[in-house]
């Protein structure tokens, strides 16, 4: 089969490699249908983070089960799947508790498992980590629409659960990028009145008032802390933090209200360097949220695209086929494009 | 009148300085019968904290109040008060919702209002910042186990309730200060069933258990963790941090499950130099707390100590008259001492 893999800095290529197999009683075998170029694939693809060359790539699958282990219950061979960026058993105690990327054996894609920029994936613990799909479901767009659920949309979920975010809220989203726009498209869905969305991309920031912002601030720095606070006379008790950088995270406790709560999603690499937490201290300022359990958001995600009430597609600017897959890296490099749907 | 100054490094001198007087229509003039070293007194003792030499310092003030301002309706002279180590108007937003710390017009004990280590302190916003000791308290037994409220029971209760601690909880303190201990009893209060109190001083756990520690802990860093995963079966969802150093935050998210919750209340003086996100982020740990606002906390604090069910005069392990106050800062400075008792 055919899969991405990361040869080097600035380097994926699309190579045949072994077909990943069922191989314990709870696997499942899923023929990828859909799947996508995470921002947090480019820090690999820029070298900043290791990354072993030849290694398979890819955490977004969506497809369809072709087998599934004699232990599997919950899925059959034609079934439609989301899966997850992390692999979940479902039963431990931190599953139950919704947070499933605290799993006791949680597991990731690549490896064994295959990449999810893929043809094939192999799903362990199937019943505990992936999500069917209704038959009905078979239109290309509302495919679209599901694939984010599988991280940036749950991500952004996140971000907006974690402040906090309820009925008639104000929130600022520090963020322009996919998790940014979708913690927009949440706070909109968790019923939000205001939504600031800060970034430094004019066409993002149009994205994100087609997702629910009603104000956008597109400025760096103190600058852009000033004009949140303009827009929402003097700062808001929610704000979700969607870009995992210490500026960011700083310019959170200066927009967050005393009492007020910061959700964050951004994984905080390089953010301890310059990370002040004495304004959240002094402010009392809550810090909530981390890598997301997108497993638990899916369903009830699902419902709501399936239901045409939630909609993060406009989060795909760009389409490749997997054997271009290099050409959507280079585009969210060069951010060009906000986030690529892959079609193996 | 006599106040404590401080004069430099290792220097406090009780001086004869002006005694302050009632100006606006809001003030009380207090005259100080029972205060206190806090241990954020040691900062600048030690130099570690900029202080003006010849400013009057301390901030825990009890007394009785021998003069109002013509504004003042919930006192009158020769009623018994407490203090925050805040002062807050009690009026504006952040005073209604119990954040005085966020208070808009928040003032400090020193300058023209008076050091609280001194015979006289003028309270400005005395409506809002004070709390008056029912007319039959007089016993100096109660007087002493009333005395933390100004400051380190409000703020052991703040680590506390920022760290959920609730009916049946497992809690573990990190620190055996004067906070540490009373975070412990605010625990025991709170209602948790086992609280593990960390520190590494045997003097003080032994106070500890006095106050409510079920189980205690002396050992540092790596170790420290380890007896800590021992003791409650591999962690706690309740951590509540009480001593305010990046190695006690970053050993707090050792301890704290998946989902848990950090309650600090540490000053986080120098914490961003070797202080981590990171753990807290990958296991959806919340960070919680902040300045403590005692003054919210003062009237429920204050009716169990008068019931007799909350005791937190263990911390005071030494008693010293005004005059003789460099001895108190000394003793604390050696840790000689939990925290001195200061007559005027």
């Amino acid at each position: 089969m055919k899969a991405a893999v990361f040869k080097g800095e600035g380097d994926i290529e699309v190579e045949e490699v072994e077909k990943p197999e069922v191989e314990s009683s709870g696997d499942a075998l899923i023929r990828v249908t859909h799947t996508a170029v995470c921002g947090s694939d480019l820090w690999f693809f820029r070298g900043q983070r290791d990354q072993a060359p030849g290694s398979a790539v890819g955490h977004e699958p969506m497809g369809v089960v072709e087998e599934v282990g004699d232990d599997v219950t919950s899925l059959e061979p034609g079934d439609r799947v989301l899966a997850p960026f992390s692999i979940s058993c479902g039963e431990c105690e931190y599953c139950r508790k919704g947070l499933q990327t605290s799993c006791v054996d949680a597991q990731f894609w690549g490896g064994e498992n295959g990449g999810a920029q893929g043809e094939y994936v192999k799903c362990p613990h199937a019943d505990g980590t992936l999500v069917k799909v209704p038959e009905r479901v078979d239109d290309e767009d509302t495919l679209r629409s599901l694939l984010p659920l599988t991280d940036v949309m749950g991500t952004g979920h996140h971000a907006a659960v974690s402040a906090k975010v309820g009925q008639g809220d104000t929130v600022v989203v520090i963020g322009d990028g996919a998790v940014g726009l979708c913690a927009a498209h949440a706070s909109k869905r968790l019923g939000a009145r205001k939504i600031v969305s800060v970034g430094h991309h004019e066409d993002r920031l149009e994205i994100a008032e087609e997702m629910g912002a009603t104000h956008t601030v597109s400025a760096e720095g103190s600058e852009a802390v000033e004009r949140v606070l303009e827009l929402t006379d003097g700062g808001a008790d929610h704000v979700a933090e969607c870009v995992g950088a210490s500026s960011a995270m700083n310019q959170a406790a200066e927009i967050a209200n005393p009492g007020g709560t910061v959700g964050y999603v951004g994984a905080p690499y390089g953010v301890d360097d310059d990370f002040s937490l004495f304004p959240y201290f002094g402010s009392n300022i809550e810090l909530r949220g981390g890598v997301a359990p997108v497993r638990e958001y899916m369903p009830e995600l699902m419902e709501d695209v399936l239901q045409g009430t939630l909609d993060p597609s406009p989060v795909f600017t760009k389409e490749v086929r997997l054997e271009d897959i290099q050409e959507g890296y280079e585009a969210m490099d060069r951010r060009d494009d906000v986030k690529v749907l892959v079609k193996p």
